[in-house]
């Protein structure tokens, strides 16, 4: 029996505008990253997004991105190690707050957009991030996009880290990720594929046909993907045949 | 012996611009009301206070305001009471974040401004606001500006609740404050009577000269004054000979 | 023939999240009230939706609302008139800078939601507000939204106003307008009678069957109607069999 | 008889939090920078600024930032030359409608910080900014900060640029300004010497003692400086002595 986790990025509305489609997705899933009012998602959109989380039984994680919601938090910005740490303590009190009005708490941390490309980018950063996490709470654990920050994370003292693995996404023989500017309709059949893949023997096939080693014990699926619950329950459909089970991230770290 | 609380808003800072002054004053008090980023505060400022306060002993306590830096939390909105307590629960976590990274807790909730002033204005707004902290920290403290308030917060089930005197504005007969545009100069001395006289028999003389009850376990003071610490040096002159201790709020609730 | 302008409110996107249909609505009216970037809109959804107004010559409105992006500017706030004043000189600028990279000027003002209530509740911030824009402009029209705020206009010196109606939501018998939370389907058939029957005859059927004036010189439709699009092509359809013609806001004034 | 104009940014209040000493500062100076909302002011700021400036006879012109009031816009951010452009018409617009209530209009730009840095870093984001200034007005000058995008703004057809010098900060041989975190006092004598120096002879004494080329039109005062209000009287008191008029910068153009 293999266990892996499914997390997808939720809570991504803002005020009166709507993204996503958090209560098609939410059944299917044991993780969501959820917005920390940033980049996207504000007090109402986190209270309901804990609670449809809590509903489901899904690990609640924060997703804190930089404070640039004109720009979704896409946009790198020459901020100090010291300013990225704090925008992540803020960002994840804050949902610590609506986490215990359900007697919940927050699993994981997994930055967001061009926050992440910092920390990828910059282990200074990276680890101001996460020792500033470990601050607030030792039971954290850190939801790793890349093998880069991967490392550094493992190599925080105390830290625990999971890497997480994409399916409806391409990825370079380099295990780089084709990022696309829209997102697509993707063959269900094809995503489930490389879910089992990644998810039994840990390969995926690359853009080049290259059999590619992603040690993945998290999967991530984009909720704003057109088909993304035909996808899931495509890979829901194949768990038991797969001797897969679905299981939250402190039982995979 | 008495014992009694001095609280100070606190944090009020954003960005460049300065506010307050809080290192002059955090040595003098027992309880800040940091601000929780919406109207006053952000990350780095809210991180610095929370240190400066753990330096000095001092208890932590949110200040959470409106959505309007642009009116400084001033001005009434038109929001419900879910929305309140979201806005309270959003900024009372992210302060917890900060607290916990010195191992710290966060011990009251003192609503600024306009928020203030619409739980006073409508129990249900109150009452929502309340159940919610309640439901992020069952021992949490709400500290109350005005006897409406209070009253609403005694008969909210589990919740502990300290009145808050005032010392450095003047009262009217019917205990309301005559709050002024500018904050002045105040004679210590005359301010430190009133301290004594709230601390040790719970009465103040009102503008028009007449003693009034104000039962209070706390005494806040304004942190902008611009003598508030020439105000505080000599309130601690006066402890000693008046058989007043300073204690923090879960000491005097 | 009948001479009459059809407003739409636009620009209504915010950064990554859209809202609204400009793109499918914008060549069958004949003025748009743009966000300026406070309730909704940002730079670049300003500069992209005059864009779109310039290419289908479609008048250009400024849609000012309140500072709250959070509440989408429904919320009314205690702010003074000046206060709403300098905040539509504010949006209002900004929405001129756009307009005159394409030789094109702000013709009218249509404030937003919450805005717009506090404007009809006090007729001293109406007026700031509608001498604002005289300063900024003379040539600039008011476009009213009821009978109360009309009025205003029509006193305040040199200010040239529209009165607008409404077609795809219900009257009640006193002109006012029964707003729905959820804006839903309405039969195009209908709505065209409506149209047809305020162009050419000034009235429409209120909610309980009785005939009420409606002397509008445009009508507003909203574009976040899920069949905007078919609306305004029965609307179109109907034109040159009732000698109606479309004109702009400064043809019908 | 040399002509030249003192600039000064101005109006980098935000809500309740003062900055600058605006009213001490704009009796002395012909051109006021206006911060236009971004990275700092508000739409009241705004007017109030735009008031001070039109009593003294002062040139308007917008200091437009990037959107990110928590860093005061000295952040750079990886925004694409249509983003800074958009963000620069915006709050130049914003600004031209407070400017049109007084019968004035707005005759520069200078961007703030880091929008300055990256346009003084991409002649592809400079030239953006400077042509969308132009399409909105032809007339408006370019005041720039160094001799890189000084160069650039002269490329671009039909604009107008100014440089401008520094006297209260000390030059590297190579031209570059030693920025220093702390604005202190300045020696008001030397800092006049300094300003006879490069309006008349067009040249400054650099930090290593090496005298270099500062062909400026325009002199740079920094308004937070403590004793700005000192330096400024010290080289007005300078100016018939050494045939020195102030003048706006449309005239030294």
């Amino acid at each position: 029996m293999t266990a892996i986790d499914i997390n997808c990025d939720m809570g991504e509305s803002f005020g009166n505008w709507q993204m996503g489609n958090d209560e098609g997705v939410m059944p299917y899933i044991t993780s969501a990253n959820i917005a920390g009012g940033y980049h996207a998602g504000d007090p109402h959109v986190m209270r309901e997004t804990v609670e449809l989380a809590a509903e489901h039984d899904v690990g609640i994680g924060v997703h804190p991105g930089l404070p640039d919601k004109m720009g979704f938090g896409r946009r790198t910005m020459d901020a100090t190690p010291e300013e990225l740490r704090d925008y992540v303590v803020y960002q994840l009190g804050a949902l610590m707050g609506f986490a215990r009005r359900h007697g919940a708490s927050v699993q994981h941390v997994k930055p967001h957009g061009a926050m992440y490309s910092m920390l990828s980018d910059s282990d200074e950063h990276a680890r101001a991030v996460m020792e500033g996490m470990l601050e607030v709470d030792p039971d954290l654990i850190y939801l790793a996009t890349d093998m880069n920050i991967y490392e550094v994370a493992r190599d925080v003292e105390g830290l625990q880290a999971v890497f997480e693995g994409y399916i409806d996404l391409d990825y370079r023989a380099d295990r780089s990720l084709i990022v696309e500017k829209q997102v697509g309709d993707r063959d269900p059949s094809l995503v489930a594929d490389r879910f089992v893949s990644i998810a039994t023997e840990g390969v995926v096939e690359a853009a080049n046909g290259e059999q590619i080693d992603i040690p993945a014990d998290s999967i991530c699926i984009h909720g704003d993907n057109p088909n993304a619950v035909a996808i899931l329950e495509e890979i829901h459909d194949r768990l038991e045949d797969n001797d897969i089970e679905l299981a939250s991230l402190p039982e995979v770290v």
